[in-house]
């Protein structure tokens, strides 16, 4: 019998049924429980909301399992010597996917003015083809990737960016700092899907807003620091930047007072864009024990040195 | 030399370069012109907006060719004998999947709640995932298989329905009266691609529309006959129907006094979601020209029976 520790409270809702019945699929007999001596807990399901902080007294745990897919706010503690995995949940991957496209297809089809059109105005000009719609995708993890991919298949010529290169099949792929630069420069739509690194932070500032076409559109799904938001609103104001798509920010939920709510050319979603499902993470966290019970390398494990 | 005879003079100007142009890239010595003696004239091309009226006086004329894929204001012309073509252009379904797909995503994502949020309300509550929202496609033609096609690639369950029996890969196809009902009943989006025949007039009435989910949408890029307006109407004001997202109307453009402009629960766009490209569609029209002067059958000619 092995022991789970959950360390998610405000999640346990979500869990207490699927999580149990996901062990017991996979072949692994283990309770899994909300409180523990530390001494005994073999592995610890983890999540930004997640009370603990010190993992010194999990002397016995084989891995911290982190329910999302960003683990920026563990990735750095001291105490936590456990091998970290993070989230790379399917069900995760089509949220994004369906989120990105959506978006995408939203912008690139001018839709606003047509859900808007208080003044009942018939204005029958078509938007260019996709084929003919630049499309820029920062960050070419799995969620990066499988955007890119959705888009291309969709006839947008999609160039990714990645710190180092990859390939990408149906993707033109650049990487490095001049890389980034290219990427950019005349894409009429991007999409930042970077991991939450100190080198990532403000990577759409001032500078690299201004190398898009003049209007295009910015969709956030990452992370909120990617982004500098003062050099978005001023590229904004200055009709550099024609529209930016937000699902996440520096503070969640986003304070009321922040400029972005009423700015007309930004929409705000609600972190809804790539959200773990239940039943789908319990089967990843114990594909996960079921591995590291048999002795075979751990699926998503966070490389320390890199930070995701 | 050939003498081609292109009527629909509100189009010339998007024509008159690059129609030439395709046809000597096909390799046929042409000469396109607005007006001609009709007893010299090989072949017509033709759209809905064409005063041409009398075919009978083109006894030379080897075809009349479609700038359209909706061909119901000529098929039942009498003085019509030559064969006729629709217009089946690749932009023309790219640019109808990528209407289809992005205003399925708006509703499956309920973005218009983003988009409209004057309150600035945080409600971190995400959508279902695609592959648990069944869509329904009416209609398995190109435009219709295509959408289809792509819908499924997203990951929705997606039905299609078709007059006669279809097989499409990754589709469940339905036929037939049965079937109709079949296809529509629990669908939560259904998108009418049916040609406008006299058998598909009404197709969503007051019987049909109580079929699917309640507060499913309805996405019309099809014709404006498929749906009965009085009874979508009432549909909505209902709930029965949560939204319509029309592009296609019986009168278009639409009358500034019909309810639809002024619903909150419908959005209108301007007969854009399928719009023939001039190359593009120049390009079929050349590729027809040759294969008649080359004797070989003829690309998406019309059964006058059928009505496309």
């Amino acid at each position: 019998m092995i022991t789970v520790l959950f360390a998610a409270p405000d999640l346990w809702g979500e869990y207490s049924d699927v999580l149990p019945q996901a062990l017991t699929e996979a072949g692994i007999t283990a309770q899994v429980v909300q409180e523990a001596d530390p001494g005994t807990v073999d592995y610890i399901i983890y999540a930004p909301s997640a009370p603990l902080q010190d993992f010194t007294p999990f002397v016995r745990a084989k891995a911290v399992l982190s329910l999302w897919a960003g683990v920026e706010r563990i990735v750095g503690n001291a105490t936590l010597t456990q091998p970290l995995c993070r989230m790379v949940d399917p069900s995760l991957t089509e949220s994004m996917v369906e989120w990105v496209v959506g978006h995408t297809l939203r912008h690139h089809l001018g839709m606003d003015a047509h859900i808007m059109n208080p003044e009942h105005r018939w204005i029958p000009v078509a938007p260019p083809l996709a084929r003919n719609r630049p499309v820029t995708v920062l960050g070419l993890g799995a969620l990066g990737i499988a955007c890119a991919q959705a888009l291309a298949g969709l006839n947008f010529p999609v160039t990714g960016w990645s710190r180092t290169a990859k390939t990408v099949p149906g993707v033109r792929c650049l990487s490095g700092e001049d890389g980034l630069r290219q990427a950019l420069t005349g894409a009429q739509i991007v999409v930042t899907l970077l991991p939450r690194t100190p080198g990532t932070e403000n990577t759409l500032n001032a500078e690299t807003l201004a190398l898009p076409a003049r209007g295009a559109v910015v969709l956030n799904p990452g992370r909120g620091p990617l982004i500098d938001d003062e050099a978005l609103l001023a590229a904004l104001d200055a009709g550099q930047i024609g529209h930016a798509t937000l699902d996440v920010f520096r503070v969640e939920p986003l304070p009321q007072d922040h400029a972005f709510w009423a700015h007309p050319r930004v929409t705000v979603t609600p972190h809804i864009a790539a959200d773990t499902r239940a039943a789908s993470a319990s089967g990843v966290i114990a594909e996960n024990i079921r591995r590291a019970e048999a002795g075979e390398p751990l699926l998503h494990r966070v490389d320390r040195a890199l930070g995701y």
